[in-house]
């Protein structure tokens, strides 16, 4: 069975923004200008939301994306800026991500970066800091998923990278019916995909649209 | 996290019909004068059909009902016309399914009969023989499912009693568009479990329509 790389439950906005520009980033707003609340409410609503705390939640169409997430996933490739909002050289390693003790990767995670770090362990999830291209990159995540997948989980650069050297096997891309002007784009429409991704478009009774592409 | 008792991937004619007559089901023709390849071309069509022997198919909408089938699921209950065609008492305990050596399920299934016999296992399913109402069957279905969930996997009458003694949690229901006229109804229209469920209606770009209930 091939080791496939997946986008998994990447939410973008009806005019193809998935955060605000990198500038705007910080440790209070790690999307930036944009409310992550607001785009991915549909993903919070559902019974499968890792962060949920309490026994309801819907468990129709939505809720097959959110449990599916870490399906087969053996490894997650991240750019720097999901990591964090620190660019540059790193300062001191006292920043370990956004998710606290418990981050919801629970495999290896490959952080993309030109500065790298000791690698590190929370809970079950390990991170590694790599500098490589994105074909290096892949292998590396292979290797560490034990013939399980690699989930490619953002951000937008990270896919638009690894969409154009083609390494990208199947994508799964909510579309939410928030419009946001401007910020990191994935693209201008889905259409640019069909070249080489045959796509299912599924819209939800929640109001995103789910785009599905795989490889032709 | 509670146990859920889940129908899942269980396909119907689009005026509701599962399988042909129960009078119908012999060796050669598990679902009497259904064609299941007719009724089932939606899932065999997709990348993680089980049956697959090659390295293709579509990994859009039907591929996430597909991959989800044994997702968190400890145990099945089925009936007695699914296990096989031979009715009353047993003639000899020969007869071990349809699936040959490596059944699809990977865990206990439990197989509702007034006419038990013992247990046996072909590589990693278990099946054992258990008369006795639902409620009692799903508690002994949920204590070998080790804390995961009950698939329930028909056919149509089995799916009838649990839905009327109201131990359903979850249904997932894919409705074909071949029309049958006569067998065994699941439905006159799915508009039935409203007052009980909440309803998810997705059409597929492969003609069949995923019905997804869950709970209210």
């Amino acid at each position: 069975m091939a080791q496939l790389l997946r986008v998994q439950n990447f939410t973008v906005s009806s005019d193809g923004i998935g955060a605000g520009a990198g500038d705007e980033q910080s440790l209070e707003r790690p999307f930036g200008r944009v409310d992550p609340g607001e785009l991915f409410s549909w993903a919070g609503a559902t019974a499968s939301w890792p962060n949920r705390t309490d026994a309801g939640g819907s468990r129709g169409l939505d809720d097959y994306f959110t449990r599916d997430f870490a399906h087969n996933i053996g490894a997650e490739i991240m750019g720097r800026n999901k990591f964090g909002p620190q660019r540059g050289p790193w300062q001191d390693h006292a920043w370990q991500g956004w998710w606290g003790d418990e981050p919801p990767f629970h495999t290896p995670v490959f952080v993309m970066t030109h500065h790298t770090r000791p690698s590190f362990t929370l809970s079950d999830t390990t991170f590694h800091f790599v500098d490589g291209d994105p074909a290096t990159v892949l292998e590396q995540a292979r290797g560490a998923a034990q013939g399980k997948d690699v989930r490619l989980g953002g951000g937008v650069s990270v896919i638009r990278e690894f969409l154009d050297a083609d390494l990208v096997d199947t994508l799964h891309v909510a579309v939410s019916p928030v419009k946001l002007g401007s910020g990191v784009r994935l693209w201008e429409s889905p259409d640019e995909l069909l070249d080489r991704f045959h796509l299912d478009v599924v819209p939800s009774p929640s109001g995103v649209t789910h785009h599905l592409f795989w490889r032709r």
